[in-house]
């Protein structure tokens, strides 16, 4: 059975434990769930001792299951005081699976502060290797560092902005090209990894017992299921939408909807949409050649392909990827319609580690504040390289929207339990504001993507503006907790949510893999428990229902073109989990 | 009956209007309490259109019942988050109270962000009258320009801090001399006056109709009573502890108890705490003589006079008021021990308008995060001074220690709901943190003030170690409301703890004022009111038993020279609203 391994910073030890029966179900958001749960006392301080940093990969990660690369991160979220999983591509969690480990757990703060560690991890056990010369480095020059040093390891670490603790710094996996495209970003776990002194891990599977299949027949025919419906579905096969596109897909899409939030939250429609859409972002890679790639995994074994590298004019490297929520937050939302402009605002943050989404939002509030204006490219890249340096305005920026509206005295704060909104507007498509509003993790649009219905007709179709969707919102949350456990790439659920066969080869899969007899009624009911864990570890650390609420401007403040507000009742946000 | 003055930023009206029912009871923190929980949405952010800023003096205040003069201020603090009622000496409360007002009520935002206004208010009513010419101006300049214009009047104001909407910025009230002294600091309602483009109140009271005295005989004994229990007790009498040595009188005590909170709360002894001790205090006043005062009042009417003036060397005007708090605050918890350096520091805090408690907590934390250096007086009134400027450093700073903690990365800080604790270790002191713990208004003193018996025998003797006190704290946070909205100083608390006749006299004079049946019963059973309806709003603000806990970090670090824990039981502090 898969061993869990637990690692103390304060005396540098590594030890083997088999799992305990309270997790030893449970597979990435499940475990890392879990064991904050148990292990973290809720009312603790995130970046002090009694915090956890909890690392897992999914139920399939590593097997031959379809797109299934996905690796969790989990503990008390100091950006939002909630608990926090958030997960990431990349190479890490098929080789920690590999390694034969259900997950790590990553606990107390080094005797010396100030000294930095990496963690090696091999078939032959864990080391810890001095890591004060690479402390201070930005991610893509950690991630060519230890590729040089280790081989073709998987990597995880932190930019500065972990190191300096800052509450919107993310935790970094490298992919594909070992560049530091992919992040465990929301919620500021990255400051969590530096508060334990621990700068990078790496990950070397070689010769690793694999992952053990319980039931190799059910588990073939699930993840058979699972790879024909994704080559089927219009948003997942190749050359469909994610693949052609990417994420940025979307863009088009909601601005067309008034539903793409603009300058702050002030509109939700951008003049300048075009030029930053999915459509642009392939013809910019087309007309450049070089090194730009459209249709590119993060990670090995995924079929979906919907990372992009963005070239320079030259088609030289720029940065992968051009994600719709990155485009958004960078673009839109800070009144900036260039791509070469996104792009370079995006290798910043993945260098120097932080949440794309939170820093763009926290631009937008410094231009609302006054500190640059709308639009402003050149000066949002010199505000983000501010982070890096550790002055007093790098470390508001750093620490992400709200911290940053308070600085400035801003108060339209797009913001649910501390944590910034993604790009969808919840004046516009009330499902998602419901999420936002009850999510266990702060305004978090993969924690139950009611955009499916609500914009992109998949798994149904039904009115955005329409508010009675506690409903909705609860089972897309209840789901996604499932996905999220079992290293799928939550993208699967566009095709298994139109595709029935999909969905019964996703327990299929799963419950072969574990040697359960999950059928399709158990995944909302699995996703449930993990969710009621969130929820009761969140009660314990001070949250209620009138921390399940959007800003308060959002109900009274109409946004264009549509001049509506968010006017779903406590009522109906209180249903979802009542 | 008294008045509602009703002002409305956005339109630039004021209005009378007759106290309905629900206020016609209140005075002091129960008006602004009462106020805030009926008209003000719990979640709504503080600093936006849907938070109001209440003044209200207290029941006695303008009567001639001794040592009355306190005003309150209230509203959704931006500091907090809770409900929040800071009260201030100096002119303001009598001379409200004697325009026949029973308190203002300030609501709105201004049409133009960034244009200021004094509202004046005499006997003929309310104007509005353009602040630009004052805007950015420190309070004691703004005090003088406005004496100037106005003739004796008692002026409210914002410092620079309150104009940024700083969360720790705090209201002025002028004094006896006319100098910025005067501070309802704590919470951050500087900020919510900033945020509605209130610069400064100016109230002339002359030909005011005074304050209605519905039971003449009772009040006049009530009062006398309340007098001659002052005049006799060793704390309150001319001559005594606080009339010679100020507040600071306690500096030695809780030095010499361990439980003087030095260096950011890591150690409950500081070396140089004779130095700044009340016995300095008295002992630099009369060496320096010129402008020094001890036993000196920031307003007409009181006898306890606890307030002092401290000169410069060379006698002249440098700081009133040398305050137990600040002396701490500012001194020993940043390893600062000389009084002209603390006197410094508290002109800073008073001119730039920020809560002295907090800004030294602040300044302590950002000596921890290596800022600079414990002890380094010259770089504290330059971290102070930032706060002026506007500058990212500055902002930071300004926002008080839980900020500027998160910005450097500091995890001990010693805060409760977001507000710094005052001048008493908890882990020495253990009532006291039981009231921090469970108030409804953050670490606070002044809510419940077990200090009294725990370290100085008054009303009883109890051991400062002692774990079960969530009585003692229930008792005197009760009390402690019922006073707050008598407009009597709590420093009366004192002699009417020892003294019964005392006690009776407060009960009597503020039944004989409002025509109350009230006895010394009634005490407490009025100030839950008051705390049921803080509790209530704070409730529907999101706050739990979870928010009643002290940080972490005191359950587990201990504290020299005693070397001992907070090891009050969560169950202890959940009983005292239980």
């Amino acid at each position: 059975m898969a061993k869990i391994l637990r690692v103390n910073m304060t005396d540098l030890t590594a030890k083997y434990e088999d799992p305990p029966e309270k997790y030893a179900l449970w597979g990435g958001r499940g475990f890392t769930t879990a064991v904050t749960y148990h292990e973290v006392l809720p009312t603790c301080h995130p970046l002090g001792p009694l915090n956890k940093l909890v690392i897992a990969p999914g139920w399939v990660s590593g097997t031959a299951a379809p797109t299934s690369g996905r690796t969790s991160f989990g503990g008390k979220s100091p950006l939002t005081g909630t608990i926090k999983e958030s997960n990431a591509g990349g190479l890490a969690s098929q080789k920690i699976a590999r390694l034969g480990l259900k997950g790590i757990i990553v606990e107390g703060l080094p005797k010396e502060p100030g000294k930095w560690w990496t963690l090696k991890i091999t078939k032959d056990g864990a080391t810890f290797l001095p890591a004060d010369d690479i402390a201070g480095k930005g991610m893509y020059e950690v991630c060519k560092i230890l590729a040089e040093r280790h081989g073709k390891v998987a990597i995880i670490g932190i930019g500065p902005a972990g190191e300096m603790k800052l509450t919107n710094a993310g935790i970094c996996v490298n992919d594909t090209e070992n560049t530091a495209g992919r992040y465990a970003g929301r919620g500021g776990l990255g400051a969590v990894m530096g508060s334990k002194g621990l700068k990078a891990i790496v990950i070397d599977d070689t010769g690793g017992p694999g992952v053990p299949i319980a039931n190799k027949e059910l588990f073939d025919q699930g993840r058979k299921k699972m790879a024909d419906s994704s080559r089927e579905h219009a948003i997942t096969k190749k050359d469909g939408a994610l693949n052609s596109y990417g994420t940025a897909v979307l863009v088009n899409i909601l601005n067309e909807a008034g539903g793409f939030p603009t300058r702050n939250f002030s509109s939700g429609r951008f003049e300048l949409a075009a030029q930053i859409s999915g459509e642009a972002i392939n013809a910019g890679v087309k007309e450049r050649g070089g090194e730009g790639r459209v249709g590119h995994p993060c990670h090995p074994g995924c079929i979906i392909q919907c990372s992009n590298i963005w070239p320079k004019p030259d088609g030289s490297f720029h940065v992968s990827v051009q994600e719709y929520e990155s485009v958004w937050s960078l673009g839109a939302d800070c009144g900036i319609g260039n791509l070469d402009d996104t792009g370079e605002l995006i290798w910043l943050c993945n260098d120097i580690g932080l949440d794309t989404i939170e820093a763009g939002n926290t631009i937008a509030i410094a231009m609302e504040g006054g500190l640059l204006k709308f639009g402003d490219a050149e000066g949002a890249k010199k505000l983000l390289a501010e982070v890096r340096t550790g002055s007093p305005l790098g470390r508001i920026i750093g620490n992400g929207g709200v911290f940053t509206a308070r600085a400035l005295g801003v108060t339209r704060v797009p913001a649910v339990k501390g944590q910034c909104m993604p790009a969808y507007e919840p004046r516009v498509v009330k499902g998602i504001g419901i999420t936002y509003a009850t999510s266990t993790m702060g305004a978090d649009h993969t924690s139950g993507y009611t955009i499916a219905p609500e914009i992109l007709a998949v798994g149904g179709k039904v009115d955005p503006f329409a508010v009675s969707k506690a409903d909705l919102s609860q089972a897309f949350q209840a789901t996604t907790a499932f996905i999220d456990a079992s290293g799928y790439c939550l993208f699967n659920a566009f095709h298994i949510l139109d595709i029935p066969s999909g969905m019964e080869g996703m327990v299929e899969s799963v419950a072969g893999a574990l040697g359960t007899d999950w059928k399709v009624e158990h995944i909302a009911k699995v996703g449930m428990e993990i969710l009621k864990m969130e929820r009761a570890f969140n009660e314990a650390a001070g949250f209620t229902k009138a921390d399940d609420r959007l800003p308060d401007f959002m109900t009274y403040e109409k946004l264009p073109p549509h001049n509506t507000v968010f006017d779903v009742s406590n009522e109906e946000l209180d249903k979802v989990y009542g």
